[in-house]
């Protein structure tokens, strides 16, 4: 941990020491956030640290430790406080036995037990969940997906994953990996299993790296005149004034990417389809999806929705996971 | 309703008279089946009768009336002891409303209110859904899928639909249309929409009719000696006895089938498929799609299965759910 920072953090009269409070994690592959919130929600302060440096499990277990103390002294709340806390990682996560199964490479975490290391760290009860299923809990609380009762969750960065909502709640799967579509196969990816480590057929035309990658390998000087390093938002950037190759590079993705959707909703019959990430919530790429999706319309009367929550979205399910918690376990005696 | 008959009717001493029975029913477009029950799921009687001539609700209705009534008299069950009774319909059902919102072109129903019209002419609780989440239901209850949490039941006949069973009970989604797959879009299928009452992307490669029209729009002296005229079923023998344009279409089709598979246990993370309906359970394309289900076996560790039921899953599953009806619903005093 290299840089430490505190964001936004509203000093306000609230009820956190008499009720409690909780703390919602979101562990990325570049940056740890957490936030600490009163029983009915309300954010009381924030924290944010690289994890660059280090991804070490062990390691960012102790920088969590040292941002709940910060949390607690920003906001002036005693430690003992603290219901719950509720950690998102980026990877295949049995929430039943807290471990997190496998990150991808940039973590290169395998069944790392990150709900008891949380628990002995700081002595409360925690929650460990895929970060996307978290970004799900956090549209499905006070996001695009409020009050409605089934819907999915796309998060397009880098690579693609999605969090599915059936009645209200998160669907995980018995393997703990529903959602996985960054692999699907649509017309337009190849049919060719990948290696391991490598993206997804879907992922590799709709992810940001994909993009990234398509761009590099179709670019020549004939065919646009942006330059060959570009990432998949400049990409989307150039579409927008008017570059050919931009152009079908955006309509591809955004065309293979509502192939996906359409699958989605034969398959789980919801209503709403909710962007969510870098790139998936970029306006360029969300129109063009939208575009896409008009083909479908006669069969498929489906909303695609922007994430409301938007880089929030993991960190407030966290929050709402760990309320949850709070609220199931009952509070000890001193 | 030109030919009725009654097969099978076991004559045992049961416990229906005091604990009461109940009425599964199967309506397809060519046959209507109907079984009676006990209260442990024992079957006492079945009855079928052709739908051919005369698909019109109304009739249909009547037809089932009739059924019932040869039913009690073949099992020497008193009218009074039956509870309750369950219909599948082949189209989409609102389960909640009781109405089957619509059917194939074959049947052609809209909106019709299949559950009060039942409830009306036999003056016991009914309950109506889609014939094919029927079959998961009975799969789950007696067949491949019991005692498995989540698993997907492919009905391949002339279409092809999916009943899918998560946390042990069918996922109908928020239009009553979950597990649509006939629209799957997959490697090799038209990523084009169908019009209206045309079989869908996926269906047009698997399902029967689609088979069939394959192998007639391909089919030439110098590729086959086999007829041009030839049913799913026979295109398998024929790929079985090494006939190459048979074979060619066997593979292409069962490689389809195992991409959707595959997006399907993406999505749901279950661990089981079953394969059901006449073209589903055939075994040549049952083995020739577990083959091309290997390909994707290191990421994917999904089993697939034959229908334990056959073309009894239906009928079980009705019983089952109108034994769940029965269970429900007090017994009320005469």
């Amino acid at each position: 941990m290299t840089k430490q920072e505190q964001t936004r953090a509203p000093r306000q009269n609230t009820t956190a020491s008499s009720e409690g409070c909780v703390v919602g994690i979101d562990i990325g592959g570049t940056n740890l956030r957490l936030a600490l919130a009163d029983t009915t929600g309300c954010i009381l302060a924030r924290h944010a640290a690289s994890t660059a440096d280090s991804r070490n499990a062990a390691t960012v277990v102790a920088a969590i430790e040292r941002g709940v103390e910060e949390l607690m002294r920003e906001a002036n709340v005693p430690r003992s406080a603290l219901r719950s806390i509720a950690a998102g990682a980026p990877g295949i996560t049995n929430v039943d036995e807290g471990i997190v199964i496998a990150t991808s490479y940039l973590m290169g975490w395998r069944d790392v037990p990150l709900q008891s290391m949380l628990e002995s760290a700081l002595g409360i009860p925690a929650i460990v969940d895929n970060d996307v299923n978290m970004a799900a809990v956090g549209e499905s609380w006070m996001g695009s997906g409020k009050n409605v009762r089934d819907f999915v969750f796309i998060a397009i960065g880098t690579g693609v994953g999605a969090g599915v909502v059936l009645e209200g709640r998160p669907f995980r799967g018995m393997g703990w990996a529903a959602g996985e579509i960054g692999y699907m196969l649509v017309p337009g990816v190849s049919s060719e299993p990948t290696e391991h480590g490598a993206p997804g057929a879907l992922e590799s035309m709709v992810g940001g790296e994909g993009i990234r990658e398509t761009w590099l390998r179709t670019w020549s000087q004939e065919k646009t005149s942006l330059p060959r390093e570009l990432t998949a938002t400049k990409i989307f950037e150039g579409a927008q004034t008017g570059d050919p190759l931009a152009k079908a590079i955006l309509h591809q993705s955004a065309q293979i990417l509502s192939y996906a959707i359409y699958n989605l909703s034969l398959v789980l019959n919801c209503p709403l389809f909710i962007l969510g990430g870098g790139v998936g919530t970029h306006p360029v790429f969300f129109e063009a999806t939208q575009k896409a999706l008009e083909k479908w319309a006669s069969r498929s009367h489906l909303k695609l929705s922007l994430s409301a929550l938007g880089a929030e979205a993991q960190l407030m399910g966290a929050v709402r996971l760990a309320l949850d918690l709070a609220h199931a376990t009952p509070i000890k005696d001193k």
